[in-house]
């Protein structure tokens, strides 16, 4: 591949249930020109992130689906190859919002320009971007940990988790994590200091977790739903709060409860006083993200705050990585390296 | 009945499903003395409210049930006929959680002194009181209405939505009631000053609320469940507050949704940034009483805040009462008055 043709993918179809590869397709294009007065950027790593499952599907959400045959959407971490922007120089590196493609034109419009040296670039796609983000001011904002309480926290070896659990130690909360098989469960506390890990896959999981809290839930962090909700419901100490940012497990629709579900948590909303608030990162953007960045990024440069990649090679293995990730496979924050030159993908 | 002997009713048995009369037995027993150092008080009018349906339950709540056999609990309006407590006089009017009978031993605990030239008595178990409590509380601390926006309460006649309604309305909100039946829903508008009533059993209630609430609900006042839930639902604007102060169309385990309530909830939570938090009045006594107060018994002895009574004659009549309440026949404030000699109920 050269400069002069650029490769994409697209949503060739809606899932149904599950999402498979065949969902994709992989196309070659003309490479963009730079726009007037634009921009023309060239991937380096893609994230791919749990919130695009909602996007492939037609119907009401926060933000609108991706068309059939469109470029499926998506944050990177790119170089400016071509710039008629008076912000931007040819060799700059920002964040931006390019798609599942190897070169995107852009207007300037929601650029971030990035500095190499804060810390690896990867990194600001994961625990220095938007799920570390999502971690930190879901955290802050809504769960408002206080000393002594217990966190609870699922997918605990992922981007969002990882940073919930680190973060609740460092304001002297208790840290249970929740994953998949024994491998992540052992990084989740060996690694990341996790207090204590359940995993999901347990038959007597729900045993595990009420061991697991022995005084009970404050927080949950909500970025699962599905079964792990009804077992993490008993548990849950009288005002407790639970950030909701994501239902990985209900994307597909295959999960299914009880009739009596919505009556059993709406029952312990009341006679607990819960509080459940769903959030999307960028509502606190403005307000929070600067203090999140002071917050995190010396401790991922000193090593004090641990994270995990789970690199991809080559954006034609973007679908089955995405499709992994949903399914669990992944082991850490999900990133595709899009320009097989690329540097800057941290270490874990 | 002279004051040698008093009345109690207690909880015969446990309900299955729906209350009835037969849950309850009427008992003739000994007047208690006034304990030393403490009082003894006679029951002017007892307060009848829906949480008493989870007191009947035997299962975890966030108060205890009552026992087999044991007086039912419950909020009245009484007067002291014997005291050795330094600080209540014979004569005095107070606030006591007497619970469902003539006369009740106390020795001072909780007891709230009334003043009855501020507003009829009847007031202080109403709208000047627990259910006025929780509507001000709720609206102010979890909705925090703003200018423009609609709120949405059901059981709109009785002593919370009433008050919700017509606060939300001083407050610059567009207030849509929901009520059973004509008579209820013209009260709301006409009495009340809602902008908008929908009556829960017209077969459209999902179009009619849709058609009240044009630009969306920005606070719905739960204080119902069940189906009325399932149809604000995908009303709900972006951050949208949701304060939970009850469920009465679930106490009885009657209503059953779908496998899927629970996720299409969750969903909801999540891709329009809702807030619910449960909440029982006397978390924010302390700090929201007095401007409760302040704010409320002006308008009600002014008569710009109206509020309606439902009062039944007589303790033996407290159990159909309460099972007419349970069932939506009841019509403003549910009040049994105690001592046939008893005024200061309200007129509507």
């Amino acid at each position: 591949m050269t400069d002069t043709m650029a490769r994409q993918i697209v949503l060739a179809s809606r899932p149904e249930g599950a999402v498979r590869p065949e969902n994709f397709r992989l196309e070659e294009v003309a490479t963009p020109v730079c726009p007037p007065g634009g921009l023309l950027l060239r991937t380096l790593f893609l994230s791919l992130d749990p919130y695009m499952r909602g996007r492939m599907d037609d119907r009401k959400s926060y933000a609108t689906p991706v068309a059939i045959g469109g470029v499926m959407e998506g944050e990177s971490v790119a170089e400016v190859i071509g710039s008629e922007h008076p912000d931007h120089a040819v060799g700059d590196l920002v964040l931006a919002r390019t798609g599942w493609r190897t070169h995107a034109p852009s207007d300037g419009t929601g650029l971030r320009k990035l500095d190499p040296a804060l810390a690896p670039l990867s990194t600001r796609l994961g625990v220095l971007g938007m799920p570390g983000f999502t971690a930190y001011a879901g955290l802050k904002v809504i769960g408002r940990p206080k000393p002594g309480e217990t966190v609870v926290v699922a997918a605990a070896s992922g981007p969002v988790g990882s940073l919930v659990g680190q973060l609740a130690r460092l304001a002297g909360v208790r840290a249970v994590g929740i994953a998949g098989g024994p491998d992540k469960c052992r990084y989740v506390i060996e690694e990341l200091g996790f207090d204590a890990a359940v995993d999901h896959r347990d038959p007597d999981m729900r045993t595990r977790l009420a061991e697991a809290c022995p005084d009970g839930i404050d927080i949950y962090f909500e970025n699962v739903g599905g079964a792990v909700w009804q077992t993490v419901l008993p548990l849950f100490n009288r005002f407790a709060r639970v950030p909701v940012c994501g239902l990985i497990a209900q994307y597909d629709g295959a999960w299914h409860g009880t009739p009596d579900d919505l009556q059993a948590t709406m029952r312990a909303v009341l006679t607990r006083s819960l509080t459940l608030r769903g959030f999307i990162n960028y509502e606190f953007d403005a307000e929070h993200f600067p203090s999140f960045l002071d917050t995190v990024a010396p401790g991922v440069a000193d090593g004090s705050i641990r994270y995990r990649e789970d690199v991809t090679e080559g954006l034609e293995n973007a679908p089955s990585a995405f499709v992994g990730m949903l399914t669990g496979r992944n082991f850490g924050k999900v990133l595709v390296r899009v320009a097989p030159d690329a540097v800057g993908a941290a270490k874990s």
